[in-house]
This record gives C-alpha cells, sequence and structure tokens, in this order.
C-alpha cells in the first residue's frame, strides 16, 4: 500500500464506501474486504423503480459524471436516484494502490469488468435493495460495464445507454489499449509494479499521456484548434498543461489494472463466445450512443453490435474532440445531445418489476 | 559509424549512389560528401523529357517502389525514365549509421524535407542533366517531397501525385510521430543515439512498431481480419511476425532522422509560412491522392491542401489497409486505382521545357 493524495474526498468526493466482503474474482483468487466506492445524487423511492446506474470510465471517477447530472436535465436528481460506481481499481475502489499487502501494487489480482458488474449488483440489492434499474448508461469502460450489464441481469436493467464503448473490444482497440500499459511497464521506475511513488514512474505516464493525445480526441479537433474545450490556450498547454499532468497525478498499477479489464471486455463470454447470443439478451431498451468522430470505438463498430440488439437504436453523438467529447467541454452542444437522447430513452414505457 | 546489415544491395538492390559533395542544411551545418542512393528504371529519352521522380517514404527505401512499376503499368520503364531517390537518413543515402564520425549516431545534423528535395535535384540535374520532370510521386513522406518538389521548382515538375500525405504536416500528425521517436529513446538502449548496435535498442523499436500497427492501418481492417495482405494468418503474426522484426531490422537512429524531418514538412516556409501562397505557386498538373481508411494522412487534410493548388483534382484512394494500403498487399484492388489515376494525369498534355 502506498499514498497517493490524489484520490481524495477533496478531489473526488463526495464518496462513500460499501464493503463488499471478500470477493472473488472471474481471473481466479479474491479481494479481501473489496471496497466499492459510490456517489450517490437524489432519493430512492418508495417502490424503488428510480434507480439509475452509472459505471465509470477509464481512469475516471464519480466526480466525472457531475456534469451529465442535474435538474432538468435527463439525469435529474429530484427525479432518480442516481448510483455512480467506481469500477475496481480506478483508485478509490480497491485498487493496487490502496490494497492489503497480500494483493498490493503488483500483487493486484486480475479484475474484469464482469467483476465489476457483480461487484455493482451487490451495491445495488444488498446496500439498496434495489431490483431493478430504470437505466444504467456510462461512457466508454462505462459502456463496455453497460453492456455487461444488460447480458447479465436482462430482468433488472429496463433502459441501456453505452456511450462511446462497445459490448466486445474489437482487436484495434486491444493494440491501441496496448500501446497505453507499454508506455508505463516500459518505465524503469515502474519496476514491475513496485514503485514506492508513483511519480517514479513519471516519465511513463507522459509517454501514456501522448499516446493519449494521438487517439484520444481526433485529427480534425487540432485542425479546428479547439484548444479552449479543454480550458487551454495552445496545443503545447493542452499536452504539457492538461494531459500529461493529468495522468501523472494518478497511479500506474491502477491505469494497467483497468487498462487490462478495458482489452477483455466482451459480454459474448456469457454465451459461449457467440456476441450475437450474448446481444440477443438484451431485454432493456437501448441506445448505442458512439462518438462521430471516436478513433478507437468508431461508430461503425457500435452500430454492428446495436444491429444484434433486440430492442435498440443508434444515437450517434457529434463532436469535435473524438472519444474525449465524453468529458463534456463542448458543454450544451455536447450535453444537449446526451440529455435529448436519455430523455427520450428515459421516456420509453417498460414493464416494471423483474421478469423471468 | 556503425554496421547494419539490413541496408545492404541484398535487401534494397540495386541501388546506386551519387555523391553531392559537401551537402549544406537548412537548419545549418553539413554533411560532407553526402551520398544520395538511387535506382532508376527505363531509359532517358534524348530529349530527357520523360524522367519521372519517386521519393521514398518514412523507413522505406527505393527497393518499395518496385511494386509500383512495370510494363504497361502508369511507371511504365518502357516509357519513362523513372529515379527512384531515397531519402537522406533513410540507411541507404547518407544516414547516421552510415556517417563518417564527425556527424555519425548521436551527430548527425538536422535534415529536412527541403534538404532532400534540394539533394535530388542536385542529383536529377548534375548526374542525368533532366530539367523537367514529367511526373514527380510518392507516398506519405515521399508525398511530402513531391509537394516540396512542386512548390520549390514550379516550373520543372510537370505533374505531380502526392499518395496519401500533405504539403504542411497536421498537429495531429506531429503529436503522432511524436509517440513513435518517444518510443524509442525511452529505450534505455538508445543511450543518447549512441548505441554500439540497432540490437541494443530492440525494446524501443518493438514499441514503436507496435504503435504503428493502432495508426498504420485502421479499425475495419482489423474487424475484417485481412491479415493475409501482409503474408500473415493472424494479428499475432501481424505484429510480432511482421511489424516488429520490421522496424527491429532497422536502425533507430535513421528512423529518428526521418521522423524529426516527417514532423516539419511544410511547404509554406518557402512563401513566409503562407500556404495558400505556396501552394498557388505549384505549376504542375496535380493529382492528390489521399487513402480513404488513413488515420493520420486523413482525406479532409489533403483536400483542404488540393484546393489551393491551381490545376489539381483530389482523386481518393480506397483501401481497407488504412495508410499501410501504400505497401500494395490489396495488389490490382490498390494498384489498379493507382495506375488508373497516374495513366490520367500522364496523359494530361503539358507544356514541355522550362518556363519562368
Amino acid at each position: 500500500m502506498i499514498e497517493n493524495l490524489f484520490y481524495s474526498q477533496e478531489n473526488h468526493g463526495p464518496f462513500e464506501i460499501y464493503e463488499l466482503g471478500d470477493f472473488e474474482l472471474e481471473e481466479g483468487g479474491l479481494i479481501p474486504n473489496c471496497q466499492l466506492a459510490y456517489a450517490t445524487h437524489g432519493q430512492l423511492n418508495e417502490a424503488k423503480t428510480n434507480a439509475i446506474l452509472i459505471p465509470t470510465w477509464f481512469s475516471g471517477t464519480s466526480k466525472d459524471y457531475e456534469s451529465y447530472i442535474g435538474e432538468g436535465r435527463a439525469l435529474d436528481p429530484t427525479e432518480y436516484f442516481i448510483v455512480v460506481a467506481n469500477q475496481i481499481g480506478n483508485g478509490l475502489s480497491s485498487s493496487p494502490h490502496n490494497s492489503p499487502d497480500a494483493i498490493s501494487m503488483s500483487g493486484f489480482p486480475k479484475v474484469r469488468i464482469g467483476d465489476d458488474v457483480r461487484a455493482q449488483h451487490q451495491l445495488i440489492t444488498e446496500r439498496f435493495g434495489i431490483e431493478e434499474l430504470a437505466l444504467v448508461v456510462g461512457g466508454s469502460m462505462g459502456a463496455q460495464q453497460t453492456y455487461e450489464w444488460a447480458v447479465r441481469f436482462p430482468d433488472m436493467v429496463k433502459r441501456a445507454a453505452p456511450i462511446a464503448g462497445t459490448a466486445k473490444n474489437t482487436v484495434h482497440d486491444f493494440l491501441f489499449t496496448q500501446t497505453l500499459m507499454d508506455a508505463i511497464t516500459s518505465d524503469p521506475g515502474w519496476n514491475g509494479g513496485n514503485y514506492t511513488s508513483h511519480t517514479e514512474v513519471a516519465d511513463g505516464l507522459k509517454r501514456h499521456a501522448d499516446i493519449w493525445a494521438v487517439m484520444g480526441f481526433c485529427p480534425e479537433f487540432f485542425n479546428q484548434e479547439k484548444w479552449d474545450l479543454f480550458g487551454v490556450a495552445s496545443v503545447d498547454e493542452l499536452v504539457g498543461g492538461f494531459l500529461e499532468p493529468f495522468f501523472q497525478a494518478m497511479d500506474p498499477n491502477a491505469l494497467l489494472a483497468m487498462a487490462w479489464k478495458w482489452q477483455r471486455g466482451d459480454v459474448s463470454r456469457l454465451a459461449d463466445g457467440n456476441l450475437e447470443a450474448a446481444l440477443g439478451r438484451i431485454k432493456a431498451v437501448t441506445y448505442a450512443m458512439p462518438i462521430d468522430t471516436d478513433m478507437f470505438f468508431p461508430p461503425s463498430d457500435c452500430e454492428r453490435e446495436q444491429r444484434m440488439i433486440p430492442n435498440s437504436e443508434l444515437r450517434v453523438i457529434t463532436s469535435i474532440a473524438g472519444h474525449f467529447g465524453l468529458f463534456g467541454g463542448e458543454g450544451e452542444a455536447y450535453h444537449g445531445q446526451i440529455d435529448r437522447h436519455l430523455k427520450e430513452l428515459l421516456a420509453v414505457p417498460v414493464k416494471q418489476g423483474v421478469h423471468d
């Protein structure tokens, strides 16, 4: 266990911790007294039918979704009880740097998207007694978890809105993610995962950020010099003043744990490798919402999957910022689209209760 | 100077060497007795009006264009005298690893696209007495040199066909290229450029190759599992059996010299930074030929520039292989398009002779 002050209530709160007990993992091994960090917005109604679940993206925390939530918005806390669940390994939930010595750092076990979804299921049912989710929505790795939820618990998930992500990760995306990981593990300071401070891996984290600069946006973003969407005034500031310190504050092993998980996101594991069969199980009304300029979750990949989902639509989001459109820097131009689609989705009538 | 048997006549020949003498560089300094490696196909006619020049791409050599040349093709050696010029720093022409100690390895000076074009101009005029080029054509960095030729020597270049490249490199492309360079320089074996064998930089060259795997093709290439276009049977073979050994055979400093040059390709330097003015100087009939799936020279970037060129057309090439469509693995499906456009271009009548 090492200290990293980035993962604080001050930076990412308010969040709470739910203790899952000893949590067994799909790849074997367990996380003793596994902790799930989560944030809530709004109140659960008496019938417990107004819950929305939002799982986090790569490197993100529950804090990142605050810009998606608000009164009068689709994700309206005066109407819904919104639970934002931090994925395992993200630095707030059980993660390499904050776990007991037996599974700390290089000893942290492999975690899968399916583990996250089972952990979140435990949180939702045990902690809150929720038996149905009005909506599961999330971006990027949050979309991977959304698909996993909809396939794994088809009766529980009434609506699903995976944004900028896939149900089965592609080969191209796997290779991309590998370069992100190699940028970190090639830093001698990483030391096989057993550094004493994340600052020893600053060079690797910088290279990790620099690859994000290439793949996270899109070519046209740079041509149009849209630096202001990220609060900076030049490309040098974008990379050196935003992206690099952004990732350099994080724990390298946390990023690696999430990236390994991201690479292997695949709901077809639930149907003997048959993606069509897995997606065919989804009962949720589903809006697949890729971002048009996304370089690694391109709309064509999302559409291919969406067509395998019975009650689904493709709702392409327009953004000049590529995958990083998710950060919402475009403000209303981005969030207006998300809100419109989610409001429409939430207005679709569904059968309440758990039906088998 | 160190030995690297990859850069041999056996692998890349036949090629010849032209000695430029002491060659002064735009960034200052000079290459003493600068050597330009080149290959020729066909015969120069008496009027010296049938010459075609082809400059090489990043990491490539004159050998790579052999699949573009043949009887009955657009680049027909029975009709044209075709000179394929190896860019400085590519391992065959003067390069870090093969230069005398004073400018060897880390001491190799910075070379620009403009230097290459001046060096090639010297080769063409001095060695062959050629005063006009029926066509300059090249892919990727070869396209950068093609644009530089057309802007720098507008009366000499009658036709120009830049394939999958730009006249002014974009910010996004610069950042991409930087990750390729950082993958190499972050390897402790690189040692500031002063390794004793390229094999000491095998890890960095591997990571360099792995980033190419992400950006060199396109997502759909992987979805369609088009491995056979590169003579392999799986993605693991594509990366581990083709791309990684491909780059690991090369000289790291050569790749860095070319990448630095690539990052700074910019014909607007010839017109005080005014790209429109620079491209407006072009007298060549120009076909800009981007590849539709290219992830770092996207057609939109090429079209923006093409519109600034007086007598030009956009001819988009269709390929499933992204930028690496250039390798021609699709055979006739790719080369048929290239040949068709180049034949049409070569059929456009132009005023012969150098007119001012």
